[in-house]
């Protein structure tokens, strides 16, 4: 008598299981950051090694620190010049959409190029190289959110600051440091 | 015989449970942020959504990560000016705590309204608009640092910066970004 | 027959523990910051109280955030100045040198004295107060990097940002914060 109340019992156990497995087998095709890289094309490139004595990413825990990365063109070099004089709001913003794609291969390099352990994209300090009259920074960081959302939608949507640099190092148009939580 | 044995075992367990009861209610009472910030009479703001692709506060375990905000006057708008030229050293100040208030706003909004789950601010990165040849911006982010601290008491002591940038967003005087800790 | 099996099985066993031992100690030879700070006559100075409402460091889980910190002089003041202008480069990575060094002190007094709680350095914010065209802040910031992986090896390789500042506090030539990972 007791036995069959346990097999009764377990029928909706192993049905919400089998929901639950479902659930999570769906949630995971959503977030297939790695597909969604190349349906929409985006090109990473190959990680530039630092050269002093720091590195690109430093994992603690689940979080990885990012170090500031800049706009290095996929044929080499990078974009240089001050955004507002040299460089026109657009085109700032397509550097700060480079510097993104930098920090998004560094990191896949970081992961053993596997972008799917991302959980979130936490933090970004958006760096402008302007002169003191320029105002549009989250306009040209934009370049960089609006990508990380492209490529990991929801859980692309960050905290941030967008501010203006005095000077950036060999004078490149944007910098970008970057905190993400994994899985 | 059995029941009575229970009974006496609950008597010195519920003297506990009501002596922990008070304990935690005096804590509770001492770090009631939500009742100080009534007494000291500071008025807090509706945060205004972000217009891109952030949002205003992500958290990770139990640290919160705020993007940076702005000197938000209550009437709306903020204040916006180099201090040091435009503005006074003062006034700087003023923008600094109302960025600060701006801050908070957003952080109670995002705890369900209740900022008695802070256990403690960890760090502000506080950004001054402000010329080449200007040295007080120590002084200018002590206006968000002594309001955490009138707010948080020792729990709103906080590692920080104070640092002046070449430009910020629509010239606003002051930016600060904030990680928090939850109980 | 028993006991003696026994006593054989112990023989391994400890075997095994004496080198463990062994190891365990190398291991905290080679991680042993203290003394390499003694070997390489680095001079820590005494950390100088900050005068406002704000803390030198604050601990999180095993992470500590450290408050931006100057280039502090062992026998007192601060090295003031542009570089680029004011200063040279190699004054710059010297003022960023002692930036570090004034940063480790404060690390070792919050750690009641013993820098071997450290497990590694996580990030760096460089900035180094330059004019609009300075392009050099990472051969600046390298001074502190290169202290950091002189005291702690491969342990002191950080995630970083170097960039340059339209101004900073009392117009030092450097300013860094830092987060550190403990043990």
């Amino acid at each position: 008598m007791k036995k069959t109340y346990k097999s009764f019992f377990l029928v909706p156990v192993l049905t919400a299981c089998c929901a639950l497995g479902t659930f999570v087998s769906n949630a995971q095709t959503v977030t297939d950051y790695e597909a969604r890289i190349k349906e929409k094309n985006i090109k990473l490139i190959k990680p530039v090694a630092p050269i002093a004595n720091y590195v690109k990413a430093v994992q603690v825990g689940n979080l990885v620190y990012l170090s500031g990365h800049g706009p290095d063109k996929p044929e080499g070099g990078q974009i240089i010049g001050k955004v507002g004089s040299d460089l026109t709001i657009e085109q700032g913003k397509e550097a700060a959409r480079l510097t993104g794609i930098s920090l998004i291969s560094t990191l896949k390099g970081f992961l053993g190029g596997d972008l799917n352990k991302v959980k979130r994209v936490v933090k970004l300090l958006g760096m402008v190289n302007c002169g003191p009259e320029f105002g549009q920074q989250p306009m040209v960081i934009n370049g960089c959110s609006d990508l990380l959302v492209e490529i990991f939608g929801e859980n692309g949507k960050h905290a941030r600051s967008a501010v203006g640099m005095g000077s950036l190092p060999n004078n490149i148009a944007v910098e970008i440091e970057m905190i993400v939580e994994l899985k």
